[in-house]
């Protein structure tokens, strides 16, 4: 681990379609002096999260897109390594949105020091941080389950659907989720507690969800969309709530795909069935954090939430990781150690 | 106006894509005896509707369909002609659902009596009634309009339509209005108060919208779906709300268009614009009937409220009436006056 060079991993050429490694360039510059008011942070963890890909594109959306040349952006665990911010001192350990690289400035915004004695910090990147919250808020406040009701969740076995699927068990519903293999549904099912778990790899998806379902769905936590998508539309249940959280399956696409253009029913299911289709993102939720702090960390101390990691060593890994996460071969939180 | 003979319209067959005159067919028969706990209604108005159609096919709906043979259903004002019911008595004038026909038995439910002092009776089929009380639900529990956003309806001219962008106006919101024809835009702005019209018909309907909506779109009511849509969608601010109240503009659609297939592209925009569709029917909300009536009651006598009838003479006419009625041919709540 260099002392003395920060490394970082930026984009070196924006993907169209699926991005590969040369889309990345791992880059060595001088390790920054913070100014007055800032911290040098270095980073031990960080997060890759499907969103990333968003940032690649300059598509309008709902955050700026990287620029080409610029470190990569993530949410990160670091060390505070040296401060001229009356906040923070050296040695801090604070989660911080740092990005790809081994060591970053800050001006302390959205930087925020955390308890390692509470919960390991990179807990702070997945269960108890950003895919946790986003898991929390957007099925509480938009998919609104109640005791009895079915919710389905794609990408279960990751730290949103995760996350969902136990909710929803400690809501007192039944919990069906989706994941990419035998593996992962077994862990669904015999670790997590779902009620079922359905592989989106089978030929026969549509039988084995509706077969998951027998009294339909009443809520489906939106974050792949795709195949899995068609197969949730028919059966939805009447004034079932659809969170739309993220996209997963569209990400790489570079036009519409080949009609018809199923527009039109999909807009009559609304209609019929007086469904609630309703994107999010977890920021809007931010005032949230220390309500889903309090409570899903006493869930977690009761054993109620359970969790996975998928470790990857070394920043340089970091694309090559992402690259994996965006075909779903990473199981659990995906995380690069970096320091 | 036949006394011993009950004319009735039934549906004939089901169309496939535009219904004709061929659909309906006009038969007659004797006038029925009310059993015990009945009451005979004469019809006085039949109000026609868009949603009549979604009950000539028998797709799966959240509404049974009409049966071949059958009397068209729909909203009536009636008249209780004989009553074996405790709460009728003969000489009461009664909202009702009594369908395309001059007769009709029923048990006294969803039967209701009009005090005919108060407005109009048949204003309980348009402002007072069913399609205001659309309106009114929709924009004020899904819609949320804030003051100083702006609201966008299509069929603004119609009775739902005008109902939502007047009470847009009431919550101090800009209201944009889209109707077929100048004369109807003339109205929606000289009368109703409408803040912009534009005429969907316009070649330039995208950018004629765009221009008339310089802050964007914070809530738009659907109800017909279609290239309106299309124009809308782009101009929706985050946040935004879209009812879903109907989809005159796909009712006749025997298969879906041709590609591509823009579903991804609706469900990015949800996402990223954090968007909020949600289907409804007005019965979903028939408990707020009193306060609707209060309160929509209250502006009508203000003059906050204004409306149109577009009026026509004879049950025999109801089915042309109806086929124009799809095109927007129709300039105002559509009314039959049977009797």
């Amino acid at each position: 681990m260099p002392t003395n060079a920060n490394r970082k991993i930026t984009l070196k050429s924006r993907p169209v379609g699926e991005p590969s490694l040369e889309h990345f360039e791992l880059v060595e510059g001088e390790v920054p002096e913070p100014g007055e008011g800032q911290v040098l942070l270095r980073t031990l963890w960080l997060s890759l999260d499907p969103y990333m890909r968003g940032r690649m594109s300059d598509a309008k959306s709902y955050a700026k897109p990287v620029e080409i040349g610029e470190a990569m952006v993530g949410g990160t665990i670091s060390e505070v390594v040296a401060s001229h911010h009356s906040k923070f001192a050296a040695g801090d350990i604070v989660s911080a949105f740092a990005g790809w690289q081994d060591y970053a400035l800050s001006d302390g915004q959205g930087v925020f020091k955390l308890d390692p004695s509470r919960a390991p910090v990179q807990s702070y990147l997945g269960v108890l941080g950003m895919p946790g919250l986003t898991g929390y808020t957007g099925l509480l406040n938009i998919g609104e389950p109640k005791a009895g009701e079915t919710v389905v969740v794609a990408a279960a076995a990751g730290p949103v659907g995760s996350m969902v699927g136990q909710i929803a068990r400690i809501k007192g519903c039944r919990a069906v989720g989706i994941a990419g293999g035998a593996e992962k549904c077994r862990y669904l099912t015999d670790e997590l507690g779902f009620d079922v778990a359905v592989d989106h790899r089978s030929p026969t998806l549509k039988a084995d969800l509706k077969a998951a379902c027998p009294n339909g769905i009443d809520v489906y936590f939106e974050n792949v969309g795709g195949a899995v998508f068609d197969a949730v539309l028919p059966l939805l249940n009447d004034f079932a709530r659809v969170p739309v959280c993220g996209l997963i399956a569209n990400y790489n696409m570079t036009e519409l795909p080949p009609g018809p253009d199923r527009t039109a029913a999909l807009m009559r299911n609304v209609l019929t069935k007086r469904l609630r289709l309703q994107g999010f993102i977890v920021t809007d939720y931010a005032a949230q954090t220390p309500q889903f702090l309090k409570e899903v960390g006493g869930w977690l101390k009761e054993g109620k939430i359970k969790h996975r990691e998928d470790i990857v060593e070394g920043l340089e890994n970091a694309p090559q990781a992402f690259l994996g996460l965006l075909k779903g071969k990473n199981f659990g939180k995906l995380l690069v150690k970096v320091a």
